[in-house]
């Protein structure tokens, strides 16, 4: 099925009473038509909302709050989530909070928001330089994943989306790292259908069992407590690591973390290590950027009573959570990293 | 039990790592040693809030994540909200939405909080002028009633609450209503405990019963339609109604509106009227008010495809939601209540 029809379906379905849509900026100008079929009963109102990590702000929150009270919008409204994984945040955030919850949908445009920011309901913004500090969880009404839009997709948004796609192989898909562990290079011609769906399957499972994030949930987070802290950093730096690069490198450590608690070999480590190194470029660290590091980390909402809590690895295709680092272990796998 | 027992049995059973109390700044100066009983290895942090319905903004929730943010509070904190219904508003909202969401109590101050905002989850805040624009439903850990607080309301306050218990006598305690429907005037020391008992048992009844608001839990709307239009109406003035007085009021109207459905005799209307006019001053309201009240109840968040829909009596202390009446039948409502 198209979205046109998957859509429709949902709208008489659920018979929302208007329909605003929050479209990525540049989206809507590479396909203005693309909501063209929606009756204009549901008087659909798109906000285009400028691309790019800063607009996961309350700022633009409230933006869309305000258009949508001016336009009374009501409960029975349904929002509509176009774009990457910023938009899906937002937007999530928006359709969460909005009357005290309005329903939503999110139509991801990137291979990173498919597998991942679109899925399991979870949104956030960032707050003083934190990514996610404020959010919510509010499970969408539906996913669509048209893969037409991989082909929009810059090598640097696939390889973006790529980091989470080789996360999901890792921590629990052996078949899916086996069949992309020799890839030397990322095009959207060379990703199948199969392997996003085989993500989102797995996403939902796990998210199924555990919405909340108490604990089964959290075997997700491998690579993100290293890999967040490297984003929080280069958000200081003024100077963005796309969040899939960031998960990717902090995969690394995390690997190098799983070998120092007896998980995983150090060969192990070492093949998860270059088969990413070979494909992203790894930033360098000094002495005060290991501090800044340690803070974010510290400061990363998955914590709990001060410790660092962490996902780690048991084989290359099975991971558990809730293990306990420290800092020290941490600085050592940055500076593995950095060998 | 005390407080000091409640909270202190509650923090055994939940462990949280760090506590931050959300308090009324006015509250705080009047017993600033409310919570010297916590012990200091959960390191309490207490942040003043300025009195008054303007701190339920956007501006001063972000003040307090920010707050929370620096203090690297985790997701296993606990939020203790100390004052009135803006302070359980505000500090629900911070609680529902940092990190996702972590677990908060509520120590409601005023009779108002203690039989409506601090119970059922709801949290808001107000955006564009609309009030709990904004918002969601997320449940305290528990409420502590604390009824020593009633001796610290003004007049003003205690009628403010007062609106509120008289809603739950009319929608569902005919004997409440029996109880209080002779009171010419309200004093802290006329309120029995077992009234704000009854008020919130009612109302946790009803909230069990439909906690997302779906459909059953709008019988506790009554009076609300028209008295948020009221208090909107009043915040564009600059001259604020209370939230319980502009209730009561609204529950003039919507017993007349009760009465032209057939639901309840013009007698047992104006038996209402009577009684709330003589507890409360009633507003004088010019046609260009009426329009403005118009806009705001079609604002209302309760309303779905833009018809006005509302709670109705059946009875003195019965009631049922989810009736649609007409914009002319709501200015009719208003004629009668300056009549």
């Amino acid at each position: 099925m198209n979205h046109i029809e998957i859509i429709s379906a949902l709208l008489s379905k659920i018979n929302p009473s208007k329909i605003v849509i929050i479209a990525d900026a540049n989206l809507m100008q590479l396909c203005p038509g693309y909501f063209n079929f929606i009756p204009s009963h549901f008087s659909p109102y798109m906000l285009a909302i400028p691309s790019g990590e800063k607009s996961k702000s309350l700022t633009e929150a409230t933006y869309i709050w305000q258009n949508m009270l001016e336009n009374n919008f009501d409960k029975d409204s349904l929002l509509i989530n176009f774009g990457g994984g910023m938009i899906c945040d937002l937007g999530g955030f928006v359709a969460a909070n909005y009357k005290r919850g309005i329903r939503f949908l999110n139509i991801p445009t990137t291979l990173l928001a498919m597998i991942d920011a679109a899925i399991g309901g979870k949104n956030g913004l960032n707050l003083h330089h934190i990514k996610n500090a404020i959010g919510s969880i509010h499970l969408p009404e539906e996913v669509i994943i048209d893969t037409q839009f991989l082909m929009t997709l810059s090598p640097l948004q696939l390889l973006n989306g790529w980091g989470e796609l080789i996360k999901y192989a890792l921590i629990g898909d052996q078949v899916l790292w086996q069949a992309i562990n020799k890839m030397e290079r990322i095009h959207y011609k060379s990703i199948k259908k199969e392997w996003i769906d085989r993500c989102i399957q797995f996403k939902n499972r796990v998210v199924e069992e555990d919405l909340y994030d108490t604990g089964p949930r959290r075997i997700l987070n491998f690579g993100h407590t290293i890999g967040h802290a490297l984003e929080s950093l280069s958000f200081d730096k003024n100077n963005l690591l796309p969040h899939g690069h960031a998960i990717a490198i902090g995969m690394v450590c995390e690997s190098y973390l799983s070998y120092l608690h007896h998980h995983v070999s150090l060969e192990d480590a070492t093949t998860i290590k270059q088969y990413i190194q070979r494909l992203y470029f790894t930033p360098t660290l000094s002495e005060l950027d290991f501090k800044t590091l340690i803070k974010h980390v510290r400061a990363d909402k998955k914590n709990s009573h001060e410790t660092i809590n962490i996902t780690l690895l048991d084989a290359l295709g099975k991971a558990s959570p809730n293990h306990t680092v420290t800092e020290e272990e941490v600085i050592q796998s940055l500076q593995w990293l950095q060998q």
